[in-house]
This record gives structure tokens, sequence and C-alpha cells, in this order.
């Protein structure tokens, strides 16, 4: 075996132990069982009920946003949310190439056309510095709207993707945004928790979107959330996701299109008491991003993906990266690991490899392939770091 | 008081009692705090998971339909159900003017328009002889496509809803579909447990879908299926509705613009303890669709909707239709009901009457607009069900 291979290993069983490991499964040892039950023995499992209007209070009250809205999947929240920004078919939108394909796809169920963008290697997200040079030079500004020079299409919107937990560059990515008229639609899926200074993730732009699918730092079973501080979108949010139903003590009456893309309240209930652990997930979990940052200083060749400077990352996923050089020992790394019952799994496959976005509009994406062909996600999960003892902590005082 | 309203006051009163009435509320009486406790102590609350599994077993045993997919609601499963027999945007899809909005809105969310079409008094639904003479005359057959003549459009799908239960004339409607080359996508949102014949409604066209809202006579929190016999259908169902991910032990490749319209484990556990309900929820609800329609034999201008000859109706939502020249008496009804806590509302707004569908192509719709100007549902659920006295079914063997 490649000494970075066992020492890899070694490395990651020194923070949390032999035993078999997971990537992420959720832990509910609060009051979930409670506030579930509580919903089938009172009968209010469904689209209306107490702890969905509960568990967008407390979204709001973590995120800071102005409105949040449960709906039924990261995807449908994220879908809404490119609608309600006035997205249209046959517009272009810029995201990272290297994200969960339900990006893409949300983008694709508006009629419209992903483009994709490259990463920076320092926070996994969109890289600003040359995607202002690339948008420089292939697009025009007409009348206000930016236009692909190469297809004639409008690019409309921008999707910053906070990359396993990690913020990625808001202030100049709103500052792109400004100068190519570009709405600012945040995939928040993977960083409730996660913030840049003082500001949470999901309040930069002008609408996001929040997973809390059950590999999420907190899960409704299946869900997701928008997140807005455009009180009249937020507003239109829940009016689009909930069919669209003019209120009426019996009338039927409809207004516009719409969707049933809410969150039953049976899956709420779930969530309220996961966002109760919230503050004590993200502590745990950014105390094993610690313990795993401390024991690869110490492996070559190898390194530990950590938080951005001026980020506090919910650490959702923990990555490490091998080095150019070693990126060839990156399916021997996943298949030893997986053979020790250790979970890990590479980066998704970039949009660029998948058959429906190949012939998407791209700039050049060498940094995304790199991190891709380097990249291995390994064991996150709450009950994971819970296996971390409390002693090694001094470090992080919210642990205390 | 009009003695049409307190007659039907009276009947309904003499039925259920004079205890508030609501129209349809959900029963969680058996295995349902179990199974859903279950998924909660084990972890398994979400995309996969034994109760999903069994949940679609349990729903291809009862309905015969080879193949069910559960889903995130009824709207979605009807969704994909276009999606999969092939709905192209600018394809017009004949659907009943007398339905709820979400048959237009899924239409509508494959890009084709809906095409309106007039329903009859016997069963709600699809009145396929006036729908015969209108298609003849509207519309013509090129390379075995049929053309809407005005629009130009092809007309490439029929979707008959099975109205609050009651099984639409489907013999009929796979007669037309043949003719006019359309393919045939079932509403049965609102008939789990309603059979034509021996055969359960939604196993007659190409594909069909089921809602679990928790307004239906079994719920999910929110959740729909879709059912079909083609099972490579089905499979294409599945995997479109999980984001078309292609298995493999890590990789994360998708080979189309999936969806993640799957339902969770958690929700799925309710609905497997309301699965095994379902005769018992039948039974019940059909005993108390027997006493309300003896009870408004002796009510003078206002009839008990029975189910169609030849079907067995699981009643889902109980209704009474005033006779035409009483038409004007409806809004007093309701009033008067809902006062008195018999929840009682009209039939949705025909889509005609909604701003989004007004301009919609149509035929004459005027059996529709009578019908919805005189309808009204009335309490209908398993727990008003329960309230009939057990001595007074003699005529239901079932219940015994």
């Amino acid at each position: 075996m490649n000494p970075v291979v066992s020492n890899t290993i070694d490395a990651i069983q020194s923070v949390i132990g032999s035993e078999p490991a997971l990537l992420h499964t959720p832990v509910f040892e609060a009051n979930e069982l409670a506030y579930v039950s509580k919903c089938v023995t009172t009968g209010w499992v469904s689209s209306v009920g107490s702890f969905v209007t509960r568990f967008e209070e407390m979204l709001s009250g973590i995120t800071g946003a102005a409105k949040a809205i449960a709906c039924s999947s990261g995807t449908s929240a994220l879908f809404i949310s490119l609608k309600l920004v006035g997205i249209e078919p046959d517009d272009e939108v810029l995201i990272p190439a290297l994200t969960f394909v339900a990006t893409a796809n949300a983008v694709s169920h508006c009629g419209a056309i992903p483009h994709l963008v490259d990463v920076a290697e320092t926070t996994l997200g969109i890289d600003c510095t040359k995607l202002e040079r690339y948008l420089k030079a292939h697009t025009v500004i007409k009348s206000g709207r930016t236009y692909n020079k190469h297809t004639s299409r409008p690019i409309t919107a921008i999707v910053p993707m906070h990359c396993f937990g990690h913020p990625s560059a808001m202030a100049q990515i709103l500052e792109l945004a400004n100068e190519f008229n570009l709405k600012v639609v945040e995939d928040a899926a993977e960083s409730l928790g996660s913030y840049l200074g003082e500001q949470h993730t999901g309040t930069f732009g002008d609408i996001a979107a929040v997973s809390f699918n059950g590999n999420k730092i907190v899960t409704t079973g299946g869900g997701g959330a928008i997140l807005t501080n455009n009180i009249e979108l937020g507003n239109r949010a829940k009016h689009l996701t909930t069919t669209a139903k003019v209120p009426h003590q019996w009338n039927f009456f409809h207004d516009t299109v719409g969707y049933n893309l809410r969150m039953p309240n049976l899956n709420a209930a779930l969530g309220c008491g996961q966002l109760e652990q919230l503050k004590n997930f993200v502590d745990l979990k950014r105390t094993l991003a610690n313990q795993y940052q401390t024991a690869f200083e110490s492996v070559d060749h190898i390194s530990f993906v950590a938080e951005p400077p001026g980020s506090r990352s919910n650490y959702w996923l923990n990555a490490i990266l091998l080095d150019k050089a070693h990126a060839h020992l990156r399916d021997e790394l996943l298949q030893a690991t997986n053979e020790r019952q250790i979970m890990t799994r590479p980066a998704w496959e970039p949009m660029q490899s998948l058959p429906m976005y190949q012939s998407c509009p791209a700039m050049d994406l060498s940094q995304c392939d790199s991190v891709q062909s380097r990249l291995i996600n390994i064991p996150s999960g709450v009950s994971i770091a819970q296996r971390v003892p409390v002693f090694d902590n001094e470090g992080d005082e919210d642990i205390c």
C-alpha cells in the first residue's frame, strides 16, 4: 500500500477510531420523536400545522433572513427561487461546475441553460477573479442586460454554491453580479450554520435555497427552504409553493400556475427538533474538523480542506485533497478506506462530465477538473463527531 | 330559512349527529405512530428506507398495478406521469374542466396547454359522448397524430380525473384515446380504493397519479404515487424522481435531467400504517354514503351524488346536488351549514374561471358550469363515518 494511503487511513482513525464510519447520518436524540409523535396523535401531519410555522420562524431566527419558506426539497426551493427572480426559458444562469446535480437541474427545470463556471481551490466555490476576466471577454451589455457573445442569450443570474458548507466569496460575487446585471440565488443547500463574518450564508443574495435531505447537517426526512430578505419575494414563494390559492372560507380560487412543493407538518416537526440542536451540531462538527486538520498536518501529499479565511463553516462534509503529483492515488484511497468501512467518496462528477450538461456553455474548467480528480470526502456526521473525546477539545470553547 | 336548506341540515344531522363536523380529517389509530417512531429511533427518515419499498409494494398489491412509485405529492406524480408518456411543450392535453387545479398545473409544468373538456353529471368526470362529437368536429388526424384544427397544435393525451372518488367512464375514454391517438394519464388523486367492475382506478390508462395529501382517504402527510402496468415506464419514473442517479458505490453520475420528487421514508411509514386500514376506511365511508343517500331521498330539490353504475366508489368526498331550479340556494346552504359547524364547500372553481386557464382551448362547458353552480361537498372523513352507528349498517355486509 502506498504510504500516502496508509498514512491517510491512520490519520482518519486517529481522530474517529477504528469502528466503521459512514459519511453522514442523522442523529435524533432530543425532541424529534416527541414532536413527530405529536403530529400523529393530534392528526396534524399535512400541509398546514403549527410545526411548519415554527420551523420557518426558527429558520428566520437562525439565519437572520426576513422570510423562510419551508419546501419539499432543496431542489424545489432552488427551482422556485430561480422562478421568483425572473429566470425565463433560454436564459443562461452561471453555476459552479463543481456541485451536486440539483443546482444544474433546478436551472433546467426553469427551461434555462446552466453556464458552467470554474471554482477556486481556496473556497471550492466560484472563482470570481477568473469569472470576471471571462465575463469581460465573452459578454456584451445592452440596455442593462448581459448577453453571451457566442450564444446571444441573456445571462441573468449567478448561483453561488457553498460547497460542503464552506462559504463562497460572496463580496466578490455580489460585485460581479452588480457589474453584470445578475440576480444572485445562493445555493445554501449544504451551509446551514455557516457564516461569512457575522452574516449567515443564504442572506447575501436576492434569495437562497437550503436543503434538509437526510444527509444534511439537520434533516426533515426530505425537505428544503427558501430564504430571503425581500418580504415580497418571500410572500410570493409561499403562495407559489402552496398551489397559489387565494384565501377564502370555502372557495378554491387560484390566481396563477402554482406548485405543490410545501413541507408537510410531519417533516417540519422533525425539523424543529433538529434545529433546536443546530448550534450543538455545528460545534461538534467544527471540533471534528479541527481534529482532522491537526491529524493531516503530518501527512505528506494530502491536506485537509479548511474553511476560507473570514468564514465560519459548518464543516458539513469534511474533505481532503491530494496534491497534484499524487492525484493518481485517489481511487486507491477510496478503495482502501471503503474496504476498511471508513466511508469515503469523491466529489460529485463535475457538471461538464454529465451527458445532459456536457454541451452547456462553459468557461475553462481546469481548476474544477483538477480539484475533482484529487478530492475525497471523509466521515463527517454528528455521530462521528460525537466519538471525538471531549477532553481533546480544548481549542474549541463552544463545546465546553 | 328556505325549507331546502333546513331539510338539508336535518338530513345531514340525521346521519352524523349534531356535533361539529369537518369535511375530511385523517385518522391514525393503528400502526402509524409505531412505524413513524421506528423511523426516528433508527434514523431511517429520508430518501431511502424499508418503508418506501413496503409502501410501494402495498400500493401495487392493493391496486393491481405492476409498479407503484412513491412521490412527494400527487401533483409531482401527475407531472412526471405526463413527462413519461411524452408530453412536450406546446402539446394540448385534454382535462376535465371540473377538477382540482393540480390537474391543469401538472400539464402547465410540462409546458403543455390544458384543453378543457366538459363533464357528465352522472360521473362528474369527462363526458365521452360530448367529447367524441367535439373531437370529430374540431380535430384533424395527420400521420397518426391528432391536431386541434384551430390552434394547429397536437393533442397528445387525455387525463380523466376520478372526481371525489367516483370512477370516470374508462371504457369509453380508452376507445376515444385509441381513435384519437391519445395517451391516457389517469388522475386518480382521489380514487384510491375505487373500482370499475373488479379493476382498480388508475390501472386502465398508460399511467396514473394518486395523492396522499392530508385530506385524502389515506395520507402520508404530503405525498403521491405513480401507478403503471408498464414496467419500463415505472422504472423510468423511479429514476426520474430520484435525481436520475446511476447506481455506483461512490460516484455521483446522473444520466439525464432528473428531479427530487421522492417520498421520504418517514412519510412512507405513516402511509404504510394508513394503507393497512384502507379496506376498513372504504367500508366505513361507503356506509356513511349509503346513510346519506337514504337520508336525502326524502329531501326535495336536492339529491345525493351516487357512484356511477358498474363502479364501486371509495366515496372520498360526499356531494349533494341542487336541482337546476334551486341552484340559487347554493351559497345560502354553504353559509347555513358552515355557521352550524357542518363544514361544507362548493366544488372547485372550474378551470375556465381561473385567470391562468381562462384562455385555454375548451369545448362548450355548460354542464360543468351547471354542476359547479349546484354541487356541495359534505362531511366525509373516516372520523365522521365512525359516528354512524354500526347497527344501522345492515345493508353493508363489509362492515360487520
